[in-house]
């Protein structure tokens, strides 16, 4: 199976723009599963929640997504990728999952960074595994990677790539990957963004690009710049993610103990 | 506040040479707190049950304990180091903390490595954290540290440093400590060992060295290399481990969602 990763640059507030540009740009029978920046079709910096609800979309039924299910029919892949959901009357910051046959599923960022807090609702669906055909896919938004419980979680829900949707503007994370697959013998796509932005009279934000795919033992398979828009892809061995064993006594994930694990959960 | 990690390399079986090296090696007035390996005193690879019984001391009673507090009172230090421990009829892989007024604590090993699981119980003492003076300890041994849960839980149980006494043979641990240091905002002083091990016909153990302390953003604070002997220190400021606000609207612990967590306890 081939998986890759788009680094966009993606322009705010101009979603016709960000959405034709991935269409362009992503080559057709070149990755079975594309994994794209969060919230590549508005941009990030956002000015008020007004500005948010105005940008944001129905998941599956909005533009962006209608417009991704095409691409994904064209491409024969599976898409993930981050936009501001509208549900009621809030917003989200979400990441859906689509295919050529349809829609296949969404998730709601559930750790908020920043500013994000003052626009977005947190997200209410948990962490979710979807059956993306050759593999299971789980997905996680950006900032999520801090907290080694979400990618913990999609692990033992039998995710075999955890797709990470960012807009990274810490230098940190593209390193912590690299430990969230290995501890939990996965693969990891993560797509970043380029470009900086500074609106509303706010500090501006510029986002570290570095956009990559790590193995299951921790090695990286492929990765991009902080410069370039593009893509990479990396052929990757689902049945690798499923062995969790590391040595002939030790199994990853059956060597947990939950019983000690309860100040987790409180 | 000074921490310090001893990179030692013992000789198998030989308790009064291990334990008096560290002695001999340790220097008065140039840390307030001490971290050697696991299984400092006797060496690693056993070669049988009855091995590591003969091997093993009670926990606070036994000759090793015994000598490593009036080292600490010496030193005037509390000293964090990995022993086999016998309890009744079993063996545990423990580390013991003990200070310039005595016995503090003790942790058995929760995650075993390999044939450990052959010669040691599990850990049945679950994570803890110890009050040492001016920080709170917690440990965690090895093997321990794949599992984000270890650190994670020591963490939200009050540790300000997590001491790591290990033996490792595989080469990923080093950097996932950084990650371990970042996602929980803590201290972490690793103290491995030098030398090989080839007994009872087994495949020989090369321990990998690089004891290392790490800061709560993931800075390397010092880091010894794969050859030598010795001992690195720090000096560490609890406050900034006690500080978990990352942005103006994040607190790495405060921002848990635990209601999300359920599937690690089970």
């Amino acid at each position: 199976m081939l998986i890759g990763v788009y680094q966009s640059q993606p322009v705010f507030g101009e979603v016709n723009f960000n959405v034709e540009q991935v269409s362009n740009d992503l080559p057709e029978g070149t990755a079975d599963l594309w994994v794209l920046p969060e919230l590549f079709n508005s941009g990030y910096q956002f000015a008020s929640k007004e500005e948010v609800a105005d940008l944001a979309e129905e998941i599956p039924g909005g533009r962006t997504c209608r417009a991704m299910i095409n691409l994904a029919a064209r491409l024969r892949a599976v898409l993930v990728f981050g936009m501001a959901e509208r549900a009621n009357k809030v917003c989200y910051n979400s990441a859906a999952v689509v295919g050529p046959r349809g829609f296949i599923g969404f998730y709601r960022k559930v750790h908020l960074f920043a500013e994000e807090k003052k626009f977005f609702e947190p997200g209410d669906t948990g962490f979710q595994v979807f059956d993306a055909g050759q593999a299971k896919v789980g997905v996680m938004i950006c900032f999520d990677w801090i907290f080694p419980e979400s990618a913990r979680i999609l692990a033992l829900l039998g995710a075999d790539i955890i797709c990470h949707p960012s807009n990274l503007v810490l230098p940190y994370c593209q390193k912590a990957m690299v430990t969230r697959s290995l501890e939990n013998a996965i693969y990891t796509a993560t797509a970043n963004r380029l470009g900086s932005e500074a609106r509303g009279g706010k500090k501006p934000l510029t986002f570290t690009g570095g956009s990559q795919i790590i193995g299951p033992s921790g090695q990286v398979l492929s990765r991009l710049n902080d410069r370039e828009k593009g893509w990479a892809v990396a052929e990757i061995n689902v049945e690798e993610a499923r062995d969790k064993k590391i040595t002939d006594y030790n199994d990853l994930l059956g060597d947990r103990k939950p019983e000690f694990y309860g100040r987790l959960c409180e």
